[in-house]
């Protein structure tokens, strides 16, 4: 039997529940901007991963009878040519059946079908606290079924959180992931660099921005992952600045953290460059402790090795090179002890990612941080903010950095999803020299 | 003295309230996308029009005692250098009384607030229906003062919806908003044009929206007031077709609904183009009615006049227009009688245009359409759609038109705030033949 | 035309609103008591009083359109036999017509009958805060009203709170009204009397309570008012003490505060006497004071009179007893500049009385107290409160006393509707001396 | 360790809990009557088994840490001198540790233990879907658990319905609960013989029940644990007639199902007699058959034994007797299978019986009927129901007959606890000739 992508996750997320359970996982709603306008539609991360379906009002129905017989059902917007006409196209059951490779029903009958799932079943998993009206739903159908047991209604007697298990799931890339993620990566890197060649002074952050998301579009991926960041000056020592609302000085450093979205799934790229195009020596120099210990961390991303050792190498280079610089002062070891360098690195190493940016999984099992292995994809990303008044000599006032980088986890080691944008000092420079077309 | 633009819209709005009256205008609530990222902030539009404040979790608190004394009271985030690291920066009250012209308090005290501005008022005035959070905060307020008479306590035995009120004031434009507007349009109008020099067989859909965006957001409209329509073949017959994801084929009609959004104001204009440079001869045909409908309503568009002037006008254009092409057939009289031309002109001829882009604004007083006065703006757009198998020749099947401007009403008639994107074949040809920059 | 007594009651209600209005007055819920058992069903007072009718799961709906024409809908359980032998016989739509007077549906078309009755019109009126899932029903049809304006579709923009209106009909009472209310206070005077008769020490406080419902029962009123409060010794301190779980000891005194509803209404009587049947001389001292203070306070009782007459004369007469057995010290006038006798006499001195014990009706008009006047019926009640421990000789610790009678004020003066039970120390101890049938 | 009976409980139920659980048991909440007036306070089943705590406002919180150690927390409201002068005595958390056996907190501090509680925990075992609010402390709770990882908060990622443990253990009655049991039976039985003997022509039926509450009452037995049916003629047919507002008529059977509530004990017997104190030979013939059917199914219970074949046993004799009576027609063998006598015999044989009438319980077991064993209470009821225009001859019309009675199953079979009030017809003829004390 050939399964498709989505079939075949549904049937490995069946596999890891008990018999006798049902499986809910509701689309994502739509949400209103202002008035009669909507925010453009993103799918719900798990239901998007098992079915590939992109609209909302759906509702995803897996069962697992007493045999262990296993079956899966599609709520969806029926097929109507006026609503249609209004609202845009639908696939509808009929096409949902044949496309997506499960049962579908309308959408109307969504209270039927629930009571009839959970009747009798064991064990409900679903993400319970996610869209209120559904979970006011699932306990209206749950209280339906304790109230009349003489109609023959039984009630789960167990509720289990789904996003354990799909969280486990997502967790490790699949080809067809990979390959999402390799082009969002690429992308990514095509508007970092084109953003690079725009920048100097008088330029606005959103300007930058503007550019990073219209070269996102212009091959496919329509939407950002995450609101960008586009902090120059000070502005990138607030770590999710995204006002974007200054104008580059010539002094400035301009701190990017942007990410495109393609096929659901979301790169996460920062650089740092001068709008200048040239760094000045303080610039630079502590460029050079960030990139460095990005090197260092980056290094450390293999199967067996854990974030904790990613950390420690970056720490270590983060630490000396404050040191050298002179802004920490102190004996190294004493340093490290203290984890000092966290007074300037305010924020975590990385982070898993996916079809989320902050993506789910667990990050520690029974109590230890899991190991790397093969099909993770995560970020690595140190960062140094030096605002105003930091207690240091005035000269390194105002800098942030941060350099971040995707890495798919090998047998080997890793695979960098995003080096296609540089970020070495002298190939920012050389690049920013170049006109942009 | 001398009040700012907000602080004289809300004793504006405080006048049209009877003494002992509160007032409650909640800004908007920040929105998940997915997991932990939210969709960019859009302000509640009648907060925004009140107190030109664009931050989340913030309350406008308006009050009239028995004597008319009036009260503006603000609660928003404090300042608080953490939080602002991670989340972004914040005015707080502080800065807020000076920039904003109001008393201001933490959000924190919310609640103590609440309880205090409602006590002994006699009537409530908001939008009961939009935030369903502060809809049970208000609640619960209510139901406190109602429980306990004996701390001194009553509860307004009047609720009154703001929203009539604030439309009533929204619908009359000032000189600031005015201005906002002409800076949406002419904005909106050059990446209208943009998007014409740009498409060719080839271009997705989806590409042409990221230069209408890029356009926007160089200008400094960062956000589109409503989801980009763009359209290429048939695809232009679903109205709200936001999907954008087919590529331009050499004999399409593109049809494109795109408006910026500037200072909270947002435009919606609406052109339709042939993808090769050319209007075929049934293309052109079709547009030609359509255009000179939309010239007869815009025609009618003066002080005194009714939308169903220009209705009236543009029907009678298109009937005639139709009957000529031989898409309708019969007595001009009678098709007239008969609404005829609403099979292939199935929406509105226009709304009104501010803030939001189906914007607040009673259409009828005392039963009867209000006529058009100075300072009013709306949009003017009909259309013709002709999806296959209507019942005509196949010739006209699969086009789709429509054409909308954004009109200010003045003292003699109208300003057209989006004239400078073309509409006529000839200038449309001739941009198009122009290769963009 | 002949209205009847709950027609006539509608007709006034809807002649103090104003045109262009609708009124909805929901039936009480069913409570459950434990699993599937639930509390005796009491009808909501507003709704009892409009329709007399005694039936959960329906609404009255009285609307009023533009030109003040008026109209009754009761929407109520539909006969069906099946459901009648499970939960008993109801009365019906067909019946309700005949019965009640008024137009009457099936309560399954409620839903659309409430988006009738509310859409086009300007103010709805109803007791917010008081059904949570009605209070959701009358959201979701404000919201649908909001949200279709293509259907017709227009919400009140004005919700007025229905309390304020039905409180001041009822604070005035009808004929019918005085009749059940004397009706209730014959009924509880016969209790009391009872319970004075069965007392003795060694009885159970409940079981004085069970005389008292038993007897309230045989004469037709199958509930009391409120929980019966029968407190001996030093739970007469406790002001809502219905555990009503103690034996009485020979020297208690017995504070029984219970009244009989009787067609919906309530009385509310207290009475304090020795277990022993004899008063020793504290108690004897103690409620003669008392006594008095009530005999004052009933004399003030009159039209024009306020409330504060009477508690002036019922404070004068406690602070001089007070004086006089020296539990209170000082000289007169200063005690009663400094509200003295509120340190033993701790709560109010009366309320309304009617479908509720502490009945509807607005205390204060624009600021001041309202006078009393004719078919206006309350409660006196002064009390005193000894508890260990309180700043006076030990011998009078232990003691509560308080009597409470239901007076209808008349235009001479007023009627006490529950002079029948005695209060004169001598009637008591001759009342006790009987052996009770 | 000398446990006590509540403390035994809540460390049995924890037996059966896995490690690393935690349970919560809400008490019941407080439910207005009307305006300011609750209904009498009845404690949480559930709640009350695991504490013999009768306060509402409290929260029980069970817990198992992963060495299977385990705790007990009561949440329960705070001695407050001023709060319980009005509102009733409290017995406070100091108190509550001494009298109860467990540890005890303020119930202001229930949000922080309730989060504390939840926090790590796998397993969170609640009854879901029984208070509302509760329900939504509870999804906050877990909410805040799931918001902030990076604080240490972990959710429950399974949450178990307590239900089925606690019905379980309910099941069987410990020694404690029997003799409660026998007590609320003894005194239910005492009242339905003083009905019998009040009962005659004239009697209202609210009358019967005055006498029944007033019995129960007299013998600490404030409140019934369901409310009293006293049907008179036809009102018997009536499964949930409470109403009880006809007067006998001399030729009436009078149907009595009533039952006290002692120390959160219920009874329920039903008894069934004429009003006239002599059966007429159709009530005779009726009445006989329902008590030879409810001796046949009473002997059927017995350790071994199901409800089937009980039923059985009863089916038999009513097919029989309906069958010799002419009220079936047909060939028993054939009735018998088509189940005929349901058409009169309309409801259910019996039930378990405790803390609730319809006490909780599987009936089956893996799909099987479950047997009876060593102490199980339940009731055994059969009952013929002829309402007029049944297919049978007229002078059957109107006649409805149940009996009913209260077993314990016991090693050797069972113990009738409610066999005080007589069912044979001459002894229940002898009964009503006495004259009542
Ligand atoms: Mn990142
Ligand atoms: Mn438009
Ligand atoms: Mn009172
Ligand atoms: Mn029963």
């Amino acid at each position: 039997m050939n399964l498709s992508i989505h079939q075949n996750r549904r049937e490995r997320l069946l596999t890891s529940v008990p018999n006798n359970s049902v499986v809910l996982v509701p689309a994502a709603v739509e949400l209103t901007r202002s008035r009669d306008t909507e925010y453009p539609f993103r799918q719900d991360s798990d239901f998007f991963y098992l079915t590939g379906f992109n609209e909302p009002n759906a509702l995803l129905i897996l069962s697992k009878d007493n045999s262990g017989n296993t079956a899966s059902l599609l709520l969806c917007r029926p097929k109507d040519q006026l609503a249609e006409i209004w609202q845009g196209r639908r696939l509808g059951p009929e096409q949902a059946k044949a496309v997506l490779g499960l049962d579908a029903l309308p959408v109307a009958e969504l209270d039927t079908e629930l009571l009839k799932a959970l009747n009798q079943k064991n064990t409900l998993f679903y993400a319970q606290g996610t869209y209120e009206e559904f979970d006011a739903k699932v306990a209206a159908t749950l209280a339906t079924l304790r109230l009349y047991p003489k109609r023959g209604y039984a009630a789960p007697t167990v509720q289990q959180d789904l996003r354990p298990l799909t969280a486990e799931m997502r967790l490790f890339k699949d080809e067809d992931e990979i390959h999402q993620m390799r082009q969002a990566g690429y992308i990514s890197a095509k508007a970092h660099k084109r953003a690079m060649q725009a920048a100097k002074a008088g330029v606005w952050e959103y300007q930058l921005e503007a550019h990073i998301l219209h070269e996102f579009a212009m091959h496919g991926a329509r939407f950002p992952g995450y609101n960008c960041i586009v902090g120059a000056g000070e502005n990138g020592c607030i770590l999710h600045y995204t006002d974007n609302s200054s104008q580059l000085q010539d002094g400035d450093l301009v701190l990017i953290d942007a990410g495109a979205e393609y096929q659901g799934y979301t790169a996460d790229i920062t650089r740092t460059f001068p709008a200048s195009g040239t760094f000045s020596p303080e610039q630079a120099a502590v460029y050079q402790v960030v990139l460095n210990a990005q090197y260092a961390a980056c290094a450390q991303v293999k199967p067996g090795n854990k974030f904790k050792d990613a950390l420690d190498a970056a720490c270590l280079v983060l630490t000396k090179g404050l040191l050298e610089l002179g802004i920490l002062q102190g004996e190294l070891e004493q340093l490290l002890k203290d984890n000092a360098c966290k007074a300037y690195f305010i924020h975590g190493l990385g982070h898993w990612l996916g079809l989320d940016v902050h993506d789910v999984g667990a990050y520690k099992v029974a109590g230890e941080e899991r190991p790397f292995a093969p099909g993770m994809i995560l970020t690595i990303e140190p960062g140094l903010y030096i605002p105003t008044d930091s207690p240091c000599d005035p000269k390194w006032w105002g800098l942030a950095v941060r350099i971040e980088d995707n890495l798919l986890v090998t047998t080997e080691g890793h695979d960098n999803l995003t080096d296609l944008v540089p970020k070495e000092i002298a190939e920012i420079e050389a690049l920013m020299a170049q006109v942009s077309a």
